[in-house]
């Protein structure tokens, strides 16, 4: 199995929010939308279908928690799960928050528009919140 | 539970294919991309971890067969999978295979441009080579 490197696009357009048995939990610098990511640590893999199976169940499990948590934290209308990767690579499980009138409602969000960084401040309080919800849930 | 009934929707843009153990497989009517989903049997539900968790575990393993069968048989570069719901909201998986230069690449299938429904002959030999597949598979 190869060593886990980040790939550099996940890396520039997300920051770290928790470890998560499966993976590491990652928020999309993207105001637009509650956006998170999760990246499991094991290196070298393109395809959901490519981690073996106790990891793939655990991976389900942490997205499943992702998910629900995002939900309740959010009130959105519904989450989107997604593992794309035409573009990066490196396997990756979106969870996007939604709700109608939100930016592209109802479209996907992935290749929608420009992303809108958080500022500062707002990005701390998300990222906090995020942890409190996500240690609360487990 | 409430009982099961395939969303008019969904009726409307996709083929039986396979019954599967969590879910009832389907071709999308859209010659652009191989393009499949699964409907879980259980009417009512919205949201992947509205499905209990031992359903959940099946519906997983589900999409990871058909998605591995439909990388082997395409030869596709990337298999998309997602849950989104924004417009039809009744439980459904997408199971989509794309490579480079394909209607959209790399952006999204959901939302882009218009289904392009295959004639008769190829719906049929399309729908025998899967089916051929997930019995191969099985």
């Amino acid at each position: 199995m190869q060593t886990f490197t980040l790939d550099p696009r996940l890396a520039a357009d997300t920051l770290p929010v928790a470890r998560m048995p499966s993976s590491e939990l990652r928020l999309m610098n993207d105001r637009r939308w509650p956006w998170l990511i999760l990246v499991p640590a094991q290196g070298g893999l393109e395809e959901l279908f490519d981690l073996p199976a106790a990891a793939q169940a655990a991976l389900n499990d942490d997205t499943m928690r992702v998910a629900q948590v995002l939900k309740r934290i959010t009130g959105a209308q519904k989450i989107n799960v997604g593992a794309l990767g035409n573009i990066v690579r490196q396997l990756h499980v979106h969870v996007v928050a939604r709700s109608e009138g939100d930016a592209g409602w109802p479209g996907p969000v992935w290749g929608h528009g420009k992303a809108e960084p958080y500022d500062a401040r707002d990005l701390q309080a998300m990222t906090a919140r995020l942890r409190g919800a996500m240690g609360a849930a487990s």
